[in-house]
């Protein structure tokens, strides 16, 4: 059973940021050959997401103020982690919530989203380099 | 290693309802023959979940009115998303906060579950078709 | 495709509490040989998360405040369920928003986790005996 192993790096301009990621997936899925099994895509981060929704700018704009608002404030002054130095708890709860990764079936050597599913990468604390996994595994 | 793929369609009565698909996940098991892998139930919208909890109906409408009132209200004055002429922004948030996915274990040939565990789909903007993905992995 | 389960048992002092299981998984990986593919985490219980994040005490104290003040207070006259008998309504509701499981990618013979990463067992509920399995997925 092959495995097919990247890492994708970003370096973001603003400190939270959704980026589209669907079209790298697809490229390392036609590079691995695979035509049936899964995709992992996974941050490698504890204050990113990866998370799988609509390509629509509106609604990622809706995504960060309810990350803000309703979810997590970032307010440092809140959080005990602070304490350490950092002032990016909320960064890490808003990972807890959306989710740090997402599994991509894979059918007839394509990935098998629905016809508005894209794959998206959530930075909550950018401005520094992160990494992203895509792992597939499966049959060719 | 064999793959085995299947797609369940929904069309609810409500606009937001929870459904136990625990047993035709176990169906597509049986026809598949996979003893030891994994079974992936995947929403293919995003304005919906799979997830595993309890199957007891009180706690279905505790999470129809958590979701309602403490994740994300359905308000649509509320979203950007909804400029588009969307109203359901509020049901993305919902896919994003309980998921969309779930991956459940395989052993023996069955569906490896703690005793309480179920599968849901959790249909957050319905009254359409709507499709589940189960794709499972493993060894005969 | 060798498959290596196993099932660890908890059995906690508090009620709410966050135990690393990295180092538990890892071994299970040494004893699995696999090489490359994925290793399933996941809770069987209902009321209790496994997640990926951050080895910080105050993190720690900062998931569990989040969660009573702002995801899912434990007031039992808050939910339906509790009408069943039982109080822990809220601890359901925190195990959707975190998750009940996670994928880790394996690479080389080793849980490819970034620098931070660790995988954790969030008991909402504790103070009996509770599960989680291990199912590692792979070649060696």
């Amino acid at each position: 059973m092959p495995a097919h192993t990247h890492y994708l790096w970003f370096n973001t301009n603003r400190r939270q940021e959704i980026i589209d990621i669907t079209d790298e997936v697809a490229e390392q899925l036609q590079l691995s050959g695979i035509r049936e099994g899964f995709a992992l895509v996974s941050a490698m981060h504890i204050s990113a997401s990866v998370f799988v929704n609509d390509h629509e700018s509106g609604l990622w704009q809706d995504i960060l103020r309810w990350l803000e608002e309703r979810i997590a404030p970032w307010d440092p002054t809140r959080y005990r982690h602070n304490e350490t130095g950092e002032d990016n708890a909320a960064a890490h709860l808003r990972s807890l919530t959306v989710g740090h990764e997402v599994i991509v079936p894979i059918t007839d050597g394509r990935l098998d989203l629905g016809p508005w599913q894209r794959v998206f990468y959530g930075e909550w604390d950018g401005q520094r380099r992160k990494r992203v996994i895509i792992k597939l595994l499966g049959d060719r």
